[in-house]
């Protein structure tokens, strides 16, 4: 950490500020340049509240040097890491581009069946579809809670797809795990961080979707929590930001992508669907996002968008996912994976 | 809602538009104008994706016309709700500025007691500290949990000010809600639906802050799922947005408040600490809220905010807590309250 | 500026980075942490690109220290400036409110001189109007252009309000100049380097808005491009910024006020009309304002907002005026100031 | 545009309301739906300022249909345009990938010569350079000016290359056409209206940059500009938006290429340097770009980053640059292009 003081500070205010350094259990580092005044703080003691500095007089900011991560960075651990969903075919992180598709809510056995056979059929090797549904709305279709579960869990029995379902709330965990082969923590919950560590807990890998305005210190941070229980098994999903730009539900900043490589050892795939809100980009997205590096992709696909319970304006149709997985061949082949 | 079509639909995919529409139970009617035809559905259904239309051929794009929102709305309740905290004296929504102070944590009795005397002293009506912390980082403080609780409850106890603190998670609020007064549901839970759910049906009053980049309507739609569960006592509380602004923490959008109490009947608060993240901004902010209509204020103060245990940069000392409660009496009257 | 080493450099990479240091003629210094180790580069030398050395070997990143602005700044000025824009008591930067007021456009001799007389009877100091309009739109009404000046100017004779208003080109600023006591550049020009330095050298007080989503220091630097010219007397207008919201055509970041105010020595003042694009916003927000501290105010008012040829949605009434005013006096007086 | 009533509006308010459709000249339509009233306003006058009905009383808001622009759009012109910037070869927006290539600033004659052979060898059809330089900072280095723009045209007299470089003001337009083979306006000058119709009247390919957060309406509209004064080629460049994102310089959304090819006629191309703001980004960038579609792409490239007077940290080296053209090639042939 670095400590800037303002212009025309005095000796006094110095050694302010470097007896609180002292205090934290940090080494104390003076610099005086022709301008500016700046105390380096020395150490990397966790669980302090560094800022609070800030208040001392005659400091004008605090700028943090260490990354606040530790387990999820590539300091750490310099080999990617490979998460295994299923089995031994159902693996993101390898050379393998991994697709993970399917409704945004199970709705029916006849959909949910439906959607898997095809995806399965064009080379998915995840199958996603809520069952407990967060909606900003509380008068919206809701999930169908266990009862989705369970078609989610025949619908693996038959096709052999890794079940990847979303969790709400530390209660829910027992129950989805019971059913479900990956728990997805939602963008709504990237925060929650009681959920987290019950996630963590669980055993079961976590798919881990980036926040609406996470940054990526936060992002990697709530890896970290999920980490730090003791369960390495994370694969990060950014699913776009809000931003200014109102032709997309939300803006989709492939540039995570080399970010992610470069600062962690974790694997990242992207969400087009949720990352655009629109059906007709989530084609040329996909492409984007292997073309970028991801390790994979999450689609919704819906046998019948026009009559979708919810995210119909964002569901690729089956017929559509299956060009989408034949054009993505050539592109992962051009990065030098396969599909 | 109304549908755009694209320039150029026929009246075959017009002719389609209108079977989805009546297929959900709303009442079609089609304007065709010079450019365009659009495509009215008329009625209140909830419940159904409407979006899902967007996906039909040579449609353009779907604009909503009703908010989402109905008990929270102005439309549904024409007066102003007032929310009673604690005493008849601790309420919020009335001519009088409720003030909220208190230290971002708990950190000891010692701190919490003389925090609690001297806010109240000052003219605060309730009191906050954190006892469980939504902390970005694994490895930061996580608060004093049950100890905190018992603390605060103290504070009260001597005091009389209303304990105001956060709960994290389901398995919280029993616990939280023996101690507390009010229940606070903090920004990174505001989309946490299941908790807004729990918290609802906890009977005590809640205190919800905007989340992050939230809108207006999923703001309200949070309360909604609140007062939905039978809690008529819900603050609102705006504390800043994630914008691009990089001299402040958050960015505190003010115009919220005459936005909010064109559209609903819940009082609103202003948090200008965690709504600018410096404590040098604070006093301006609080009177800029207070003038701009806010029903009252919360703020962070800490006796010795340098050695904060969290969010030090943005706690005010006790004596500026002191400085700007006086300065709002004359600001409040300018705009026909009392402080 | 600091340059932090990404982990695991070698002396070697070190002393590249020391090398590119010293060809910038900055003296360096090393600073070995824990976990990193950084090179901090001191000196104040301008006119080079230190973000290169991002591309050095195992260089993480590049932390600028110093602020770019200089003249603009406290630390070279440390009293408040006045800028006066007409006469003695048309003055921004004083214990006076300064409030600038008048139509988006000049639309004829009636609604100009109607207007003026009526906001200079309710108190204010300066009248604005668009004789040319930066329209987004090249088919919208692109403003009366000379004509829209002269009756600026003859509402200034029976007035003796000041006349403020939009110079889009250098080729606009002699004829502007010649009727005008105030050139204003817009938020879209703000980054407009030609036209700032030719603003600054006609020698009229300027008056600069912030760009859409200008950071603090952009808006510093290019009130410095003005200053540079030899021209101190700029007055920054903080007008809305471009975020998620959707409530409101802009967000009104209030806190730059006290952010201004401690970094820069420049009066500040507020347009709520750009700043919340809604009529029924805006005498909150004036409120608001001035109770943050801000220098004064730029208000769109209008005799007939509902037939206004452009931005009628923003625009208040004359009587909405009065009663702003009127209101104002209680605010101003609170915290320390008259209107 | 459809008005939407407030609930509760007397049948005086929607008659009042009809009556200013329809002193606009347009034609008005009520639909009385369960909940809200809405009038309908057809027709397509443009020079208008409808939002003012906004203004009118219980009008809750206006929400437009058609979009603003016409020339650009597809409606107007169904098939994709091809802009020619030099010789046939130097085309954007035929099935070949148009790379233009080059230095940020234009430093020495060794330095331009160097690149423009180098990209030119390795597949480049255009050559950029800045000469006129757009600076944030006053101090900062502005550019060799003319002496640029000469050493920019020798470097196609030896490589053939189109040249573009970028124009910051109309003053600029006359020398820089005389010298370059493209005109671009930057980012900063996308609302700068004056200088997009100088740009269109002078009648050589206009390379238009996306403004900071210009939304999609108004890089249409800038676009419309120049088209409107005569001048068809255009090319859009996407370069990236401000956004709460911090570990780039700016977010680059690339679903904006699919939308532009939905709602325009005109090229896009992509410039990841600017987009991200990091050397190590670029190359994952460049492919994603025209993995979503693009027509061509603007990299920075310099021979030696370090020690660039502008844009270090995002410009690429020759090497680097050599690599991304050959990667490009299979990505390309994967979505059915040549490279």
């Amino acid at each position: 950490m670095i400590v800037v003081m303002k212009s025309g500070c005095t000796q006094a205010d110095v050694d302010h500020v470097v007896e609180l350094i002292r205090q934290l259990g940090l080494k104390d580092h003076i610099i005086v340049g022709t301008d500016r005044t700046v105390v380096a703080a020395l150490g990397d003691k966790r669980g302090i509240d560094k800022g609070s500095i800030e208040n001392a007089p005659m400091v004008d900011r605090i700028v943090p040097i260490l990354a606040p991560y530790k387990v999820a960075s590539r300091e750490v651990k310099q080999e990617p890491s490979v998460v295994p969903l299923l089995t031994p075919e159902a693996e993101i992180g390898t050379q393998k581009i991994g697709v993970i598709a399917g409704p945004c809510s199970v709705e029916s056995e006849a959909q949910i069946m439906d959607v898997a056979r095809r995806v399965r059929a064009a080379g998915a090797i995840g199958l996603r579809g809520g069952a407990f549904k967060p909606r900003t709305n509380p008068y919206d279709f809701q999930g169908l809670g266990e009862e989705g579960l369970r078609l989610l869990a025949r619908a693996r029995e038959e096709t052999g797809l890794a079940v990847v379902t979303e969790v709400m709330s530390i209660a829910q965990i027992d129950l989805v795990a019971e059913y479900a082969d990956v728990l997805q923590i939602g963008a709504r919950n990237m925060h929650n961080f009681n959920l987290l560590k019950a996630a963590g807990q669980c055993g079961k890998p976590v798919l881990l979707k980036r926040g609406m305005v996470a940054s990526l210190d936060e992002f990697l941070l709530a890896a970290e929590y999920v980490i730090s229980e003791g369960n390495p098994n994370v694969v990060l999903c950014e699913r776009g930001i809000r931003t200014t730009e109102t032709y997309v539900r939300n803006t989709l900043p492939l540039a995570i992508v080399p970010a992610i490589k470069r600062e962690s050892h974790l694997p990242i795939i992207v969400d087009p669907s949720h990352g655009t809100g629109h059906a007709y980009m989530v084609p040329a997205m996909c492409r984007a996002a292997i073309a970028a590096g991801a390790d994979g992709l999450m689609i919704e696909v819906h046998p019948d968008p026009e009559h979708a319970l919810t995210d119909g304006a964002q569901s690729i149709t089956c017929e559509a996912f299956e060009q989408v997985m034949q054009d993505l061949r050539a592109v992962a082949a051009a990065v030098g994976r396969t599909s």
